[in-house]
């Protein structure tokens, strides 16, 4: 808990006093996240305008031993932005500045607080790209980086830690440092940047990141495929890797999430005959150039039993599909009284097994259980879902399903998150999978960055 | 120093007699690299051939505080791989296997000993394709990771760090770990992967590799472009990247260099009417993409004074250009009687005056400096020149020739390594480089890893 004094010194040092909030002041926002699993109150709410604020607030923090956990638009879903030790919430989603374009080295540098889609927005007019392209488009760039997300673009372009060129981070102390810079290659030292990234908040405050841009490219084409059940879809995700033609974007869907799609947008999706899709997105400079990459993809699924193949050429037909494949999440979510999620990675090749794993497991455990996600990347989103299932069952289904999915990702050589990260939620489940020596030395790591456990404390391991 | 019982022990581990030199037997080869500014004798050279003799040895040493530096091929440039503490050196090039080739996640699995030419045609006979490509092709894939080597195709695919996947490695303490996995996006934990690439063999000795490959482009075209001079060379190359057309490679080279090149070689270059050249390589599906991409570059060059475009679209002509570049570093070091090199990265804004800077710099430190590089990625490679300098006026020219240039890429907002690494001959520099507290950071990860300081002691910082 914080003081009395503690409260002056943070009301003194914000002249502004609607970006203080103590106590009984602060809404009940800040005491969760987007999936609200994890819940607990802040003692105090800075939101922050610069770098120099953030500094001044970790610097007192730790001279108090006040824990400070920081905090964009609270869109994911481990708990990763929870004080679950109480003290000093910092807010950056007022640090949401553009602060340079440079074209010349093709790098953009924001503010934490910039939303994603915001950033997309703002680049895409330069006729400049940013590929990550997680789900949630509200979610704040620091955000992104904090938990190194992922998104649809993946499968070509890789994720947010391959364009992250720069960062400026506030250590536990208050010292400001930055790792990186505005360069293509480096090979100066321990690579610093990449241990901030995906690192959750726990080793440093993300201030300022210059992130690479690439060329927009001119064209895109999206393929839908429909097939006969999932099993035989995924199965031929790995054979159109093989075969070398790879899309911007794999991703795979079923009738049952769609529907509830069509229901929460109130909209039809293109095409209804079957019980699985595949979505494939493909880009370059010119349709013609797109057909070569296609041509060959659309041949492996029609001989691996596609049932046919709908080309979508046009902006407006894009946007009605994946406005429904970017809907699934709150989709899923309208659809029950309360849910919890999965979020696993596996290589491509042991997907299609995944998704038959998570679907026997509704039998088994007696709950529904939803799925989709990135086929191409072997990024899995599962969804346990509670209906009307009481407390009780409800946690003790929940907690089968997930110790079963997760060894089942270890078995198959996976991972325990692909995008979503640890957070406060899925710590017993890393620590399973891991390596002991591993966890020791992200132990040690965290020593060394934050020696008195005062930045989003209680949080990955 | 080790004592009898130390060799004793090693010579029991490893029955192979011929796999274990001690004192007078060891080759003079193992106490420099490539470059020989850094000179220092092992007690002992083990050559391993598993990750379970890695890691007895270094258990063993561990135990004995005896020092243990990894080496590969020895092609490093700043004595990265010299036992400058003495001790046990792991030479690696005998686990030189390809472990395995999964097409279905497009990786390849490799043993650390394996050369950077035996992994490119490996991977190409079967269509794929594994971009970085320092021009040291006789380096192994494991002196690449420890460096996190760039090479020229950084521009549009990236470095080594980008097609990372696995990394399975062996601590000070003689443990076995393995970091990351095949799959494609990765939020569990801290990066400790990314940690050890470029570490330069502080942190742990790396013994498996599971790369990223791509589809093997089917067709690249180079342009070879005379300049009237350097400056207007490169001050071409952010306009290309300005116009969004990415080449994969963008080269600058002077007549001066290229002379150099031809007489090591004993053949022409096919061009010999100007001061100075740009080499921009694309690669693409079909020489009509590729050809999309290189008018643009082709008309901004001419604008910007280029006198000519060579267009190289046959095999054996881009064979010529190409042997020519790769000979560079063997050509400069072949006309002078010693020489030591600088490997700045600026953004590649800043190119231009960095390669001007070291010209100017020939006349006020009286040496001669020879430079070429990655125009498109900021990667400079700089030699100063002993030729008839006496050995106190080399220490001298040398030592103001170096300070002046890291102050001026320092000044440019560069680094002091792009990919050759800071081993021991670059220390001083990097230190006066870095933020102290990066330093700081860094000091204290190595001794999460390596709390007795045994494992390349004396490197890096």
């Amino acid at each position: 808990m914080i003081n009395e004094k503690d409260c002056l010194y943070l009301k003194e040092l914000i002249a502004d006093a609607a970006r203080v909030l103590i106590g009984k002041d602060i809404i009940e926002e800040y005491s969760h996240d987007e999936l609200g699993g994890t819940y607990s109150k802040p003692d105090a709410v800075v939101k922050a305008v610069s770098a120099e604020e953030i500094s001044a607030v970790c610097k007192y923090a730790y001279e108090h031993d006040i824990p400070v956990t920081a905090r964009g638009s609270g869109t994911g879903l481990v708990g990763a932005c929870v004080p679950v030790c109480g003290g000093i919430i910092l807010d950056t989603t007022l640090m949401n500045h553009f602060l340079e374009l440079d074209e010349e080295n093709l790098t953009v540098t924001v503010e934490p607080g910039v939303l994603l889609m915001e950033l997309s927005k703002y680049v895409e007019e330069h006729d400049l790209f940013y590929p990550p392209d997680p789900g949630e488009k509200t979610a704040t760039i620091g955000g992104n980086i904090s938990t190194n997300a992922g998104g649809m673009r993946a499968v070509k372009y890789g994720v947010t830690r391959d364009y992250v060129r720069e960062l400026e981070v506030v250590l536990p102390d208050g010292r400001i440092v930055t790792f990186g810079g505005k360069i293509v290659k480096n090979s100066s030292g321990y690579d610093l940047k990449d241990l901030i990234i995906g690192s959750e908040g726990t080793l440093a405050i993300i201030t300022k990141a210059t992130l690479k841009l690439l060329p927009l490219p001119k064209k895109t084409i999206s393929l839908l495929i429909p097939f006969p059940d999932i099993s035989t879809a995924i199965k031929t995700v790995p054979a159109i890797i093989k075969a070398k033609c790879i899309p911007t974007a794999i991703e795979f869907m079923q009738k049952e999430v769609i529907e509830d799609a069509e229901s929460y947008l109130g909209s039809k999706f293109p095409d209804s005959s079957a019980d699985a899709y595949l979505l494939l997105k493909f880009d370059g400079q010119s349709t013609k150039e797109i057909e070569g990459y296609y041509e060959g993809a659309a041949q492996i699924c029609l001989e691996r039993g596609a049932k046919d193949i709908f080309i979508s050429d046009t902006a407006e037909r894009d946007e009605t599909i994946w406005k429904a494949r970017g809907a699934f999440l709150e989709a899923i979510k309208n659809s029950t009284t309360d849910m919890d999620e999965v979020d696993v990675v596996v290589p491509r090749s042991n997907v299609s097994e995944m998704v038959e794993f998570s679907h026997k497991l509704q039998e088994k455990v007696g709950a529904r259980i939803k799925c989709f996600g990135h086929a191409g990347d072997g990024n899995l989103h599962i969804y346990v879902l509670k209906d009307d299932l009481t407390e009780d069952q409800w946690k003790n289904k929940l907690s089968e399903a997930m110790d079963d999915m997760y060894a089942k990702a270890k078995e198959l050589e996976g991972e325990v998150s692909g995008e979503h990260g640890i957070g406060f939620a899925k710590k017993e489940y890393l620590n399973r999978s891991l390596d002991p020596v591993a966890v020791e030395l992200m132990r040690g790591i965290k020593k060394v960055f934050d020696p008195k456990n005062l930045l989003n404390p209680g949080k990955i391991f």
